[in-house]
């Protein structure tokens, strides 16, 4: 690290791990958190990750920041000292900055730092709430591609309607939602290895249905990357469910969906502003008449659980996935609750092996994904 | 007419228009309507025609179809024989069916015979709830694709929360939807040109704000095609509002959505299925307690409301546009309310010369859009 010294040094962090982005299960799991980035900078990163050291989890966090700012606000929160130490960094990347050119310019920001001490098998995996394209950007420079896969993919879990996996998960994965714009057959093949190998991870799934969005069920119907990744997918090894469409997807027939990282955004959007809207909604009818507000508090205890499952915070963010280390993008808007549930994610992935899953995913889709 | 004589002669027809696809003002509009088309056939297009037959509006509707089935369930329902007139046809192409070989093989087909009064002046509009590509593909057979116009789209009225026009009309629309899946720049300007045209006759809206749907509200994101279409509409004459995301979309930020025809058919998709998500919340809600179901029927009236609104079958089908007749695609599980609609808005086109208005904005974005 140039520059600043670590207020504690990484390397004298206990290693209780099996090598980078390897855990041994059982043990504890390291996980670099980029504690300047997202909307509320320390005073969500911190609290989230003192919420997760109060808990019987065996992870330790590394708070990288500023470490004035990250130490005046550990003094605010309860937290257990043994599960949370803090590494200097000096500047962040803001949303609105340009990623790259910020990222020459501070080579110690938060995120850099925090992805070099993954790297450098200081930490096992990566969790931000910063600028995805700095996060991004980050990973790439610290981190390989591994092989086999010609374009990462940031992944993103939505509300279904029905479950997933032993857990009975409440949603379901996405991928591409805007790391890859747009992408070939190729791509699409890469994000359903990828999208597989995280899915069983993460929701326990043996075998998870895969599926690309597309507009229409017949393998011929979509644009050519979609009509060449179909007839490739369906000769290949995973649970290849053919294509859906927009109203299966929320329904939540698959386990993973495919598509771009323009569609995926798109559809990714609009899912989160439906909730948006079904709140206002809500909101207009209660104003509307007294009727009303008594039939929505008659109605709060099914409110209360369709809030909870819409509500992206409790899913602890999107994968960035194709790297040979975890790394997990917490939304910009996460306040402690979404930092804690992202840590969690990242230790889960890590225990699994996601780098490893991806690599043999990759491999028996004949190499090239 | 090959084949068949018609029941009654479309040459017989009382023409009051003012010529091929556009009458005047006041007057009578004939819409030539598919009556074998749809999941429900005759049952359901012959009711619709009927509907209408029976309100004070000026449409005169020529029922395409096979005489016996049509004149037997004419003799079912209430009708204002003045306004309702027979044609015979032979033959149907149905969902499933290959459009094209369909077509060749029964050139005298109901959709075929509807297009053909349509080009030959007996009638100014032509509507459908037949399978879609036999509509586009009679279309294409039967009438002339707009000088600049480069490809045809296929246009859906969606539910927004903000309303749009004088009438305060709950919907925007939304092109292309699916007769174009991979569009250039050059479609796009073409769909927003049909779009603008379209939206600013049925919402009576003198400039109606157009927006292409895409991942940021930057100008330069986006596929290629979408950045390019960015820059030359923000150049031109039409109510440029810039990028739109997944969110602004359902709230209706803007009066027309520009997007190819892959992602509007997935959009529209997920939009579909969202109201029929909800109305399955809510059964299961009903069912889950006394409480729910009793707070349900107390927001009776606020559902209904949003029912009605989210209602497809309210907005009267989907318009083929590009081409210099009037097109009207109803959906394909049209009951008679939804045909009656598309009927309406069929007439409402032709009235406000539809061709004419789009004819006249592709001139003024520079003669080729």
């Amino acid at each position: 690290m140039r520059g600043r010294v670590p207020l504690q040094a990484p390397a004298a962090i206990p290693q209780a791990t099996g090598g980078p982005g390897r855990p041994r299960g059982g043990q504890v799991v390291t996980v670099a958190l980029d504690a300047m980035g997202g909307d509320a900078g320390v005073a969500s990163t911190v609290e989230g990750a003192a919420l997760l050291s109060r808990e019987e989890v065996p992870v330790q966090v590394l708070l990288v920041g500023d470490p004035i700012a990250v130490e005046q606000q550990l003094r605010q929160v309860r937290y257990d000292p043994q599960r949370l130490q803090v590494v200097a960094s000096s500047g962040v990347v803001r949303g609105g900055d340009p990623p790259r050119a910020t990222l020459d310019r501070l080579p110690d920001c938060s995120i850099a730092v925090a992805a070099r001490l993954v790297r450098d098998g200081d930490a096992d995996a990566l969790v931000s709430a910063g600028d995805t394209g700095a996060v991004i950007l980050a990973s790439s420079d610290a981190f390989r591609r591994l092989e086999g896969v010609r374009r990462a993919a940031l992944a993103a879990v939505f509300p279904t309607e029905q479950r997933h996996g032993p857990r009975e998960d409440p949603f379901a994965l996405m991928l591409d939602v805007g790391a890859t714009v747009q992408a070939t057959a190729e791509d699409l093949l890469g994000f359903a290895a990828m999208g597989s190998a995280y899915s069983a991870i993460i929701s326990e799934l043996p075998a998870p249905r895969i599926a690309l969005l597309s507009n229409g069920s017949e393998p011929s119907k979509g644009t050519s990357a979609i009509v060449e990744a179909h007839a490739r997918l369906a000769k290949g090894p995973l649970a290849f469910a053919g294509n859906v469409e927009g109203v299966e997807l929320l329904r939540g027939t698959v386990d993973v969906i495919v598509c771009d990282g323009f569609l995926g955004n798109v559809v990714l959007k609009m899912i989160e502003g439906m909730s948006e809207i079904a709140r206002d909604l809500a909101r207009g009818a209660a104003e509307s008449s007294l009727q009303a507000r008594i039939g929505l508090s008659m109605l709060g205890p099914e409110l209360r659980q369709l809030r909870a499952r819409t509500d992206w915070k409790r899913y602890g963010g999107a994968p960035l996935l194709g790297f040979d280390r975890v790394v997990i993008k917490a939304h910009g808007r996460s306040e402690a609750r979404a930092i804690r549930n992202a840590i969690k994610v990242a230790a889960k992935a890590a225990e699994g092996d996601l780098a490893g899953r991806i690599r043999d995913t990759v491999l028996a889709m004949g190499g090239s994904a």
